[in-house]
């Protein structure tokens, strides 16, 4: 076999084998095929596209890449749970206790990230002592235990993804459904859960602009983790605005608590309750919907869902006490009104850009090195259809250095589009998978 | 200016600027952008395509990568002949002389090939002591005081087409009209001539197929070269059998020397006297393509074609007496006749075929470091349209060694079609552009 004939039967628009797809995998995460083959293949994968045994047979080559996470000590469904990302995006930091009081097995892995803000772990280190870098014995025990853990991704998982993706980034072929399913699904099926809820973002601030996109994604990574087993759901939820009102690390976590106490913002509410009944769907706790969110919605009102999360942040090293005292963790020294330039309704909040000023405030990584200051951030007080004064505040900027927070400042009062109507109602929740 | 972007941009069905295809080909050429984005780029290209000018930008850029040869010593219009190659394809041996012999000026560089056969530097070797490595000086005196000289192509001659066609090689990215046009086309630019005359081959031995497809080289060659401020001819010529009788070294020189005496076979003289005919066109030695061929006929009825032939081969210190004792050249030590295992016609010769049979005799190189035998090869007895009996002469196979003759028979005979009906006459010139 030669990756030469793999290159021009994909570029004629041909079908590989598993056989053919494996020989690539392997060869290129031995280093025996070279980039400069791949990257064709990529961008011909690009403009051909890929079936649904091809992608099937690339994730699972993928995951096979490197370790596969041994679950079986623990007893009953393990579920995980999978975000593609957006602004203000803290879900999991609310959906895994309130699940894990319900009942169920949450055994997730989870990343830093590159971004506006710090991944899940990095927002999680707000609790002094909390780390992730725990063996994979405490991570079985912790969840048969309580219920919850997460860990770090450890460097061999889908060691093949991890190099594909970063030719990728660099050749111009990331925005391919295929590619990108595969990506996700490599790394989740290695990590090893039994059912799987995807939350898959959709709006300016996703990586899917459109709803058919969105849905495209969700369906291809659906479709990958059925054909590989594996119970799956996927929510298509909103991202053309920040989630909820809070940006930035401690000031998601402080929102999240808010959540769990049943005082989180309503659009943050009204997502992660709908994610935590999928996801007790798929766990086999809940037969339909009405009676998960109904579970849900109890352990958040008796407090069992905050007691949760308590015990998960001191089974992993964190301080707990700070959950019941949020105004302990980090804060930031300055704190800037963003006033309204103009009277009317805000119309549109360019997502991204809000991301942006995170991480011009300090917030989030620009490079794998950079150091994230978890206090900074901004915390909306109008969101999208809400009706302003001129002079009144839009949000509040939480920062340390007064020059970062005037460029951040001039950046978010652009991204706020004010205008005479309220605008068209967008849904929160645009599909059920 | 970054490649991601121009990767991006052609990928998303954009045009490069000329800046653009400047910035991307110097920049491969100096090693700053990585083979995995040039082939993720030439793959886009593949699919997207490139517009006219996009296409002769990518050629100046390649012929500026490395030196210009300056011709302004050779008094008068300088031309340059160029094939596309095929199987028997000794037509510059015998077009070269004859236009020289009639007053044109032939400065051509030529390459000694990889294929079937060496080419036209390995041919002409043939000729004890006939060398190529002569200094730009000898070249430009040559083609002032004889009319014709041939050179090696030297190292820097284009390099970024020399290492961008290695790696479009090995990422099934070789078969697109424009990169294959700017190719050809940044060599012939730098090389130097004034007015450039493409044979551009046809059918199964050829790298384009279909007359359609060649057309389409073709016209995507001359719209470069008239871009670029050159004279520019071209002729889309038969290449779905053998060109004349002979493949193979010394026995192609034999058969071009038999040309220039009036006494070569019917389609390569055919050829031969269009190409020099188009030659002298293109030269202004001609007014029309009749006065053209009279003044070749005339060249090769009286001698003067075979005397600037040995003229050449002495001037680039060849034994030129070999040419009038064409059985001094190397000669194979067995001479074997394949018999025609039918009775009927010949409707088809399967070129390539052919081709890999003078390859396995040793008439070729399959890497760069082979050595070629110059005497191998095969004389066709046969060719398409004629009739056969069981048992007659197919051809004369030319070889040193009874093994390899035995293996090069068996693959011979299967190149056959024999049928009781005579073919559809197929033309030997197509085009003339």
């Amino acid at each position: 076999m030669r990756m030469y004939d793999l290159i021009m039967k994909k570029r004629n628009g041909g079908v590989l084998s598993t056989e053919e797809i494996r020989f690539m995998i392997e060869g290129y995460t031995r280093g025996e095929i070279p980039d400069y083959q791949m990257s064709a293949m990529t961008m011909a994968i690009y403009f051909q596209g890929m079936n649904k045994k091809e992608t099937l047979d690339l994730t699972l080559a993928m995951a096979d890449s490197g370790d596969h996470l041994d679950l079986s000590g623990i007893a009953g469904i393990k579920v995980d749970k999978h975000s593609t990302g957006g602004v203000g995006d803290k879900t999991s930091l609310a959906v895994t206790p309130i699940v894990a009081a319900c009942g169920l097995k949450v055994a997730k892995m989870s990343g830093r990230g590159l971004g506006h803000t710090g991944g899940t772990i990095d927002k999680l280190e707000s609790f002094p002592g909390f780390h992730t870098d725990i063996s994979e014995e405490t991570f079985i025990n912790n969840v048969n235990n309580i219920g919850l853990a997460i860990m770090g991704q450890t460097a061999d998982l889908a060691p093949a993804d991890k190099k594909l993706y970063a030719l990728r980034d660099v050749t111009a072929t990331v925005d391919n459904i295929s590619l990108i399913a595969s990506s996700i699904m490599s790394k989740k099926l290695a990590a090893g859960a039994d059912a799987i809820v995807l939350d898959v973002k959709t709006g300016s601030g996703a990586f899917m602009k459109t709803e058919e996109d969105s849905v495209k994604l969700a369906t291809a990574m659906t479709e990958i983790g059925t054909g590989a087993g594996r119970e799956m759901h996927a929510v298509v939820s909103d991202m053309d605005q920040p989630l909820g009102l809070a940006v930035g690390n401690a000031l998601e976590v402080k929102e999240a608590i808010d959540t769990l106490c049943g005082k989180g913002p309503k659009d943050f509410t009204e997502l992660v309750m709908t994610l935590s009944a999928v996801l007790l769907m798929a766990g086999k706790v809940a037969k339909n919907m009405d009676e998960a969110k109904a579970l849900c919605e109890d352990v958040v009102k008796n407090g069992k869902a905050l007691s949760k999360f308590k015990e998960f942040i001191a089974a992993q090293g964190g301080d707990a006490s700070f959950a019941d005292h949020p105004e302990k963790l980090p804060e930031a020294s300055l704190k800037i009104e963003v006033p309204s330039p103009a009277s009317g309704y805000v119309q549109h909040i360019a997502c991204d850009e809000i991301g942006i000023c995170s991480l011009i405030l300090g917030g989030g990584r620009e490079t794998k090195e950079s150091d994230i200051d978890l206090s900074v951030g901004i915390v909306l007080q109008k969101k999208v259809g809400d009706q302003v004064k001129e002079g009144e505040s839009l949000a509040v900027i939480h920062a340390n250095d007064p020059e970062k927070a005037k460029v951040a400042k001039e950046r978010f009062v652009k991204a706020y589009t004010i205008g005479e109507s309220a605008p068209k109602e967008r849904p929160l929740i645009f599909r059920i998978i």
